[in-house]
């Protein structure tokens, strides 16, 4: 009887494999390979400059992940191939590439090496935003009934506005992709020599929604696009948690594994936090936080929650799976360490012997609620749910001059979960449950002092789980199920899942003054984000040079 | 024939004496002398702890600011005695002590000496905040006729607000003072032993207004304050340029002066800044920008202006004098130099062997307008002009991942700009001109920067004066009056005001993008400065604690 699973987690800088005991989900071993090229933000490999909001992948680096930690995991683990029963992946997503027929990357010909285009379009590839708002004008207009179930807008981090953006901008390589596919998908097809889509990317990222948009929609937005499915789109959906098939006798060469391991249908590495997180069934939800924060729950029935995604099927198998997002949690605060604090206070966490965030986090917990009179919005890097609109900016209202730089912390603390409280009070609001809260990720781990503020804003306790294996952990539970160790996905989440590490309570005496404080976020939020000739969109015309248009 | 004045200055930190030629105004010579107690925000002398928001000065530290340097003065110039006509001093204000009826401080006796309000209340004493709130209140309840003349509010940065909390809290100290005096007034009265107090003292901030408040008015907020002018205030009011008397004998052999050197009436430091100015009558505009900015303008009639303050005589005979103020300026950056500027700005700025403003601005001034996506509101301190509301804050809207340090550093710059346009804007509104423009202060010399945003935010040149000495030659010009050696005000000021030094023309390009911002910001001060139930009055109600009243 075979006893471990292997899942591999595909960041935006490294990817991470984990050797899983399929019996409990204890983890024996891990591994962790960054990336050689990292983000490519400024150029390609041959030094070609890339335009502004670009962000590329190149696949290489994910073949050397596998090739590097898979045969680490078995060298650490001291097991055999024949005690692996299957492997399971999750990445980034809408990370995207072009591929030909048999799934070589374009990037890999010649003739297209030195073209952006044919390169991997990583998640936070922000360049295809006119090609989003045109396809949401255009699903506005024709009244698409699959517009809701995306939040009521097409975001430029989706699949389908980046192809656009390829046909526009090089239609010679979108006319050479066979194929235009989730790097998730593409790995898959790797390891098991199967193309196909998963349902979660395909739910997510390519508007699949009982079907994809009409013909009549594509054609509408651009004639050359009438059929871009059949053309560029047209692998067969296959469910999560199914079997995609085993490995390639190539592939099990080259990473030393057995030609009958399983390969677990790829996944979206922020859904796989929900396995790892012990979510089976509606009532629950899991909060990833990072650089920014993914939210997400499970519900029985179709629901329409403004700026969150709505799939079936995309998280747990028989279920709709309803995704929420803050563009920016971590950020702030690497934002504000860029750029905010003075050397008297690195200087006074360098003689403390902490870092700056714990030394700063450790001052503004000192403090009360509402003490600082600062209130933020969260919205440095736009807003996703509710609102979906990226041109949205952030502000600190209250400074005086005693304002420290510990307070703009905190404060950006505190409208990190309000923007949390405003997405979860939206699927409230719309009917579904959210009654137990499980948050994992970077900041989970590191800063108690804002997962007490998430407590006492939301009123609710927070459990916190282990971040740094959280996906891999999930795509190994994937592959346990795709190879049939256990009768069904609850009974492999229940017996896998990470174990709780922490709980926090809230306190009734900040909740108190959070429930004064949150109303006033919620009146910005209305006020900036969703008045019409608002101070914040015209501050965005004048800085983009558009010309005054009378109001 | 005699050939020099003497002005001096009694600022926050400091007192500055200048020897002036009367013919010409040149500066002959200059001494300055640092306050031995400094501020008191913390204790007394004793040790004795001070309340929050309480700033008091010691008398002791004026008389030797006179001792030192006017002595040092004339040795500098190596002129006699007989070779200066006159004195004449200006200071901050409302800057006040209690003192006997012989013009002791009461804090020089040895049963007050450890009595907070025995000392001199410093202008920035902004613990009568309470007492300024119930005048205000009162007033506008009993409909009395000079509150528009002050801006519609009672500041408490006045006279009379603190004269009532040294009532309330310390009745003996109350019951002890034979007056409640100004600070230059006091002085004027150790140089020439005429006690008097100055129109210009008694007009901005004394309430007097073709007399003073009436005995009803005083009754009716505390029955102990009826008579609260004949009993604290009752020295006769002697108009400004005037001459208060000829030196004791005691003081010029202290001072090393001739017994008939003539002393000039006392005036507050902002306005003896108009005559250096070289201001003889209406249409000009003098505005002071150091950690505060002061705006002053003369006409010929009265109007009521927003939060400014309308004196008959008070800044030149003859004429209606107009002020108005902005709380924090210099202390904008100061703020953000103590808070924001992160490490890899101080250490480019020691590598280009430049101060961190000058660095902060060069970078900042190869930014456009509106480029940044920036807006702030200046209210970091309070707004006094227009508003009069010392509970508003400050705020920055459009800050995204990419805001660096300089946009920040030029957004307040801008914010600054924009409340002295609001403020020149509520001059014109009630029928002002300010067609010229004159600028000193400390900001003026060191931020080119901020010159040129100004000339391109109010759209008028600006013209710079040399700073250093400005109060101070204003008093010398008041002095040199006030021994007769012109014939008229007009003729003292033609001849001695200060040259200007630069002169800052307004960019169209720039001034047109600011013609857009502008309107913003007057968006945000209606909403923030004016709405009744704005998310800023809200945030200050649950930082001070005050429990939830229902809207």
């Amino acid at each position: 009887m075979k006893q471990y699973v292997i899942g591999v987690d595909f960041g935006t800088l490294s990817g991470r494999a984990v050797l899983v005991a399929i019996r409990d989900g204890a983890i024996t071993a891990s591994s962790v390979w960054e990336y050689a090229h990292g983000v490519m933000e400024q150029n390609l490999p041959s030094g070609k400059p890339l335009p502004p909001e670009w962000a590329l992948h190149h696949p290489d680096d994910y073949l050397e992940v596998l090739e590097h930690t898979i045969p680490q995991l078995i060298q650490l683990a001291g097991v055999g191939a024949s005690d692996i029963a299957a492997i399971g992946v999750d990445c980034t997503a809408s990370t995207v590439l072009p591929v030909t027929k048999d799934g070589t990357p374009l990037c890999f010909l010649p003739e297209f090496a030195n073209e952006p285009h044919a390169y991997i379009h990583l998640w936070k590839h922000h360049a295809a935003q006119s090609q989003a708002d045109r396809m949401t004008d255009k699903a506005l207009e024709l009244g698409e009934t699959w517009l809701s179930a995306y939040g009521g807008k097409v975001s430029c981090e989706g699949a389908l506005p980046k192809l656009w953006q390829m046909l526009e901008e090089a239609p010679r390589v979108y006319a050479a992709a066979a194929y235009w596919m989730e790097a998730a998908d593409w790995l898959v097809w790797r390891l098991c020599g199967n193309p196909m889509m998963s349902a979660c990317c395909a739910g997510y990222k390519y508007l699949y929604c009982d079907g994809y948009p009409s013909e009549e929609y594509f054609s509408s937005l651009d004639a050359r696009l009438a059929r871009v499915i059949q053309d560029k789109c047209s692998l067969p959906i296959a469910p999560i948690y199914s079997k995609a098939g085993t490995m390639t006798e190539d592939m099990s060469h080259r990473l030393g594994l057995s030609p009958d391991t399983a390969v677990a249908v790829g996944m979206i590495d922020a859904h796989a936090c929900v396995p790892s997180a012990g979510i089976t069934g509606p009532g629950e939800m899991v909060m990833i936080l990072g650089t920014s924060a993914c939210l997400m729950t499970c519900g029985e029935a179709y629901h329409s929650v403004p700026g969150c995604y709505a799939v079936k099927d995309g998280i747990l198998p028989g279920l709709w799976g309803y995704e929420g997002g803050q563009n920016s949690v971590g950020d702030l605060f690497a934002w504000m360490l860029r750029n905010c604090v003075p050397a008297h206070v690195q200087q006074a966490a360098r003689e403390q012997g902490v870092s700056l965030h714990d030394y700063l986090s450790e001052m503004a917990s000192r403090k009360k609620p509402g003490e600082s009179g600062l209130l933020a919005l969260d919205w440095f890097n736009g807003n996703r749910s509710t609102l979906m609109d990226s041109g949205l900016t952030g502000m600190i209202l209250g400074l005086t001059l005693q304002t420290a730089p510990e307070d703009i912390y905190r404060a950006l603390a505190e409208a990190a979960a309000f923007g949390a409280r405003r997405i979860i009070d939206s699927f409230r609001e719309q009917g579904l449950r959210v009654n137990k809260l499980l948050i994992t990720g970077g900041i989970s781990q590191k800063n108690s002092m804002m997962m007490q503020i998430y407590a006492d804003v939301l009123n609710i306790p927070v459990r916190v789980l282990p971040s740094s294996h959280g996906s891999a952990l999930g795509s190994a539970i994937a592959a346990a199920t795709a190879a049939g160790c256990y009768g069904s996905v609850g009974d492999a989440i229940e017996h896998m899942a990470a174990k709780e590490e922490k709980v926090y309570i809230p306190k009734p005496e900040n909740n108190k003054i959070y429930g004064r404080l949150y109303p006033l976020y919620a009146k910005l939020y209305r006020l900036y984000g969703q008045e019409k000739n608002s101070v914040m969109k015209a501050l965005l015309s004048i800085k983009r040079g558009e010309t005054q248009h009378t109001e």
